[in-house]
């Protein structure tokens, strides 16, 4: 697997070992992709190009986390969002899927937080769950309206999720993405604070599917006006005539839904105010969290362990707010390095009706850095 | 159906013909409840005490109402609300079910959409769906884990809505829902402005399952202290001992979902004035957005039709801010009565485990309002 | 001082000794109330009918406290609650003045703060001060263009701030308020929790100013429909001809400014959800968050002294949500409570051009409880 | 007067014809700058390096704007968005001057709109004002505790608002402002769209006061790093020793204000949407919304001329969400520029106690955009 930095791409800030959202202790990814068939879409059978990711913030035990959410657009989904809004807690999972799985993925996540007793009508306080699923829509590859993603892709996301490192690119919810013209789909990244500002690291796992082309800039070089082609190919059947019509779709159509995870200790509206930088590491790339994107961010420290109690005070860990600059910085970078590492690790695909979405093409995107003395 | 009014029940302000939600043209309201066995709680056996309701602005075609969201307490689940709020406009339905059934009615919806047309592959702008789901818990007698909610019965909700009476009490969504320590439910009202005010009609439908009985107030006579046994039974397995141990329920756990309609032509800032008001009705019986409570709300307006297209500049009515308030009564009037005939027609139900929520005793009730001289 | 317990008005829940905000240790309440001249408004001699009042949630020493905003209706100002909000913290003081006089106690608070040390251009950390000023329009009484809060009267507030009881009614800047039609002004009550609930106080200040006559309800019962006469006189001059038109307000144009403390140990995004059950204080007696109205709302915890340091990891008290369903009772019901001590305290008013607002008749408001069987 | 295109500097996008907010018809610009006085801080005496700017959507006359209201971090004051949020509509100017200032600009905002007839005691609706004032922090060259804005001083801004050239720099509010550890201030910039997106002009003014030197990004390339030198000097007393200590600031404490006027027809939630881009042109420069800076927002539409009327329902026109793609990107682009030109057009400053802040290096910057082969 290819990643940013291996392209000598110059990207500000210091990543932890695995620079992944597993750099953040505890934090377990898994995945299920799904890639069959090929052809002309027919609802149903195929082609599928989709899958399910999950982040389970302290693995797979019940200790929630404080968290909190922000959009910079709401042309997508996240469930579970008003409890973690009400509460500041987030109480299990984030899934990630395409728009019209969202609901299989929300009821299979209730049923394997019931098998494996999160859910407990004999437990005061586990009797309901209220699941975070988000969505980023894969419909120009895959039969979306199909509903693929099936219980037990979710349950073997779940029950195959670890921590240490995590694949890239067409993975889990991230199959059938693009993201800024090009082949888009699941990236990670990571930031470490050095010991006087804290030690902490900030881990970031984005579902890339958005941004126009014409505005892609990659370490403040003009990309997506110096690599115009390649354009992902989308044939629409026109409804009058029955004929496809092919064409380019690069305007910034899509989603993308990041996650944020740290160890700093921060409360739920110190939280907040990371959600509300991710933004800014989308901007840094040409993002514009157009009217058909769906940019969705949920931030959670996984400090304070045990503070969910129900029956007596807690003590937590704050972070002064005064000290809370370098975690913005390192969220915005790590969000604009996951970003492009889900562009550097998407391979090009060709989905329903023969429709194809083309990776980034490496050498070239090189040249580009050339070009502007960044490399 | 008895309803508040039937019983004498002081309420202020003048009411639709229907005293429903149907009230605002073209609202349409469908519902399947589905009640099935007795005796032990077999987890995908049952017993079955649930439904679903859906509410379509303007029927079943697609044309998107001016919309806002607000909730009082978030512990619960309103999916789609994103988009509501980004946009300002409700695309869809809005569908309200049982906690764990989100999931199920989430995708029927999709599904229904697609067979309907309104989500089209080849057709621009209607790509992906985001559907509207609300949820309050009926754990207490229904399976909620048992997932007993399934697309045909979505389906048959969405076919079988109608404009015209809404039944109340123990139907769809609201069908194992209890309200404030009695049985719960379905309940609707409306408000009719007078024609100097604008002639305007406020539609309010309630899914109540929330509010502590000790705190119930009905046209200001302390309810909840008068009536103070035929508290629900929950019987609960104490996880050691393996042994059921009854307790009664009435703290204020539980949720209420309130989708306030009209006709007045209010922009989605203003619509947010309305969704902001609910609570106020709300209050006025005693409920405090408790921290067990999903208290959710949505607004929207059946004026402007037309108003969502794509391709040009549209001419919008807008009510002056000046002229809002005889719709902020209508909305806190239509709500606090809504929960009432929620309260007054909801039915005794026993569910899982013989489980019981017991209807408010209509006699009592009206000795209640005439010991404090309301009636 | 007469107040609402004294008349024998039915209230719920156990008060502080003081049934006061002072009943929260260490917040100190001071005014300055400005009431001289009759007759003619001459902009800038008089009358006048107003002040200032201020609540310093730990006396005065710097030592912020956590806090959080709401507003049921954003006709008003309270300024310096972005970084409330942003940061979580209260820096210091809330003063609440008319609507008018906001620029000159926010000028004069930056003032005494600079006179205090509390901004010091030498001291990182405390360069600036974003003071917290609320409002509400006293035009109908006070010559509110002319500007009569002067520093020295802002000054005088803040150095003469107390614990111990409270004044209220026409006092502070509640001077010159009207509430539900009837003479409003400063009101206060408190809450305090039995030790099995965590032997918590809350405590509420008014400035109440807010309401339609005919909606008013106390105690459950309809005083507004009950007591429809002394209605507030205002003359208003015609544009066209220069006469002096008389007319009856009371149709909720106003604004109420709330100020809840606590010293239960609640975290900013918990005092969040305290600020936003203020609203249900209100609906209980009728307010409907008119679009006339500022209904403005700051929850501060004096808990967790010490917490805003900036160098350091802070260890703060947190209470579980699990926990907070009394507090919300207790804001609900010591809101209620501060506004009917607001109506009963304050005393029949005349005030510019010989407008009047009428004071609530003791003896009237006692019959119509006891035709509703309430005492 | 210098700015970023006279320089070079390739920037995205078409201008307006003056690449100004009052591109935007109607829009006029005012200005009083305040400078004096050089050496030792005397709280009241001076140095004086500051101001007053002020923006009229509509000029000077009583209609209404289509408003919203969003920030990026809360450290700072803009005074009267509650009623934006709330009701939709800028009444009236927006003000900008240092966080000190606020007060004295708020009061003399109301006395210069009583002067001119918008406050009316005797004309319904008109009673009273809630001015916007935002602020940026001055305090390292200008004598902020020393309240040297006066009334005279705002009137003469509104007064001599013009439409026509902006000034940009050391001007108005901006007159004593650092940017990313340069001399900052007020700067602005436009965008026209292109006949076939509507024909719509965006105009921004920035008083810019924020950011890092290090993260400082103009046009992709790492300007911060490049120029790591003439960071300002700041002198501090040492509490303890009286002793002066000279260190560097450029960490990012500061402020910015961002106004946004377009005469695009977009409604308050859409106007909503615009002010939540601003960040992502902030972020192009390298912003991150830093602990200690006040990002606050405010965008108006001219459009819907006459749309606050009181008494009947207006048609107003509303754009497509569909087409707000174009105004979005004109949004960041415009904020990108506008604070550039501040940059560009500021020039160096000697303050209180010989502080100095220095103007950046034009020569260097073409240099640096030269190595990168920008230019």
């Amino acid at each position: 697997m290819t990643r940013g930095r291996d392209l000598g791409i110059p990207l500000e800030g210091t990543t932890g070992p695995l620079n992944a959202i597993t750099d953040v202790t505890g934090v377990e990814v898994g995945f299920t992709t799904l890639i069959s068939g090929s052809g002309k879409l027919v609802t149903g059978k195929g082609p599928v190009r989709t899958g399910v990711t999950v982040i389970l913030p302290r693995g797979k035990k019940y200790d929630p986390v404080f968290a909190a959410f922000y959009d910079l657009n709401g042309n997508g989904e996240m469930t579970g969002v008003h409890w973690v809004e009400e509460s500041g807690f987030l109480d299990g999972p984030v899934a990630i899927t395409n728009t019209h799985s969202v609901g299989a993925v929300h009821q299979a996540s209730i049923a394997w937080a019931h098998s494996r007793g999160f859910i407990n009508p004999n437990l005061p306080g586990t009797y309901w769950s209220l699941p975070v699923v988000g969505e980023t829509f894969d419909g120009s590859l895959n039969d979306v309206n199909g509903f693929h993603v099936k219980e037990e892709h979710v349950f073997a996301a779940y029950d195959g999720a670890r921590t240490g490192q995590v694949a890239e690119g067409n993975v889990g919810g991230g199959t059938g993405m693009r993201c800024h013209g090009f082949k888009g789909g699941t990236g990670t990244a990571s930031r470490k604070l050095p010991v006087d500002q804290g030690d902490y690291t900030v881990g970031v796992l984005v579902q890339a599917n958005h941004g126009a082309r014409k505005n892609l800039t990659i370490s403040g070089t003009p990309v997506g006006h110096e690599i115009s082609d390649l354009m992902p190919v989308f044939r629409l059947r026109t409804s009058t005539s029955g004929v496809f019509r092919s064409f380019e779709e690069g305007a910034g159509s899509g989603s993308i839904i990041v996650v944020v995870a740290t160890d700093a200790p921060l409360l739920p509206h110190q939280l907040k105010r990371l959600a509300r930088r991710v933004p800014l590491g989308i901007a840094r790339l040409g993002g514009m969290g157009e009217n058909g994107s769906g940019d969705i961010f949920i931030a959670f420290s996984t400090a304070n362990s045990g503070a969910a109690t129900r029956d007596y005070l807690q003590k937590v860990d704050m972070l002064p707010n005064d000290q809370i600059n370098p975690l913005f910085e390192a969220t915005v970078q790590a969000t604009e390095e996951a970003i492009i590492n889900a562009l550097i690790a998407a391979e090009t695909m060709e989905g329903v009706n023969g429709n194809i979405s083309y990776a980034i093409p490496h050498d070239r995107l090189i040249n580009v850095l050339k070009k502007y003395n960044r490399i």
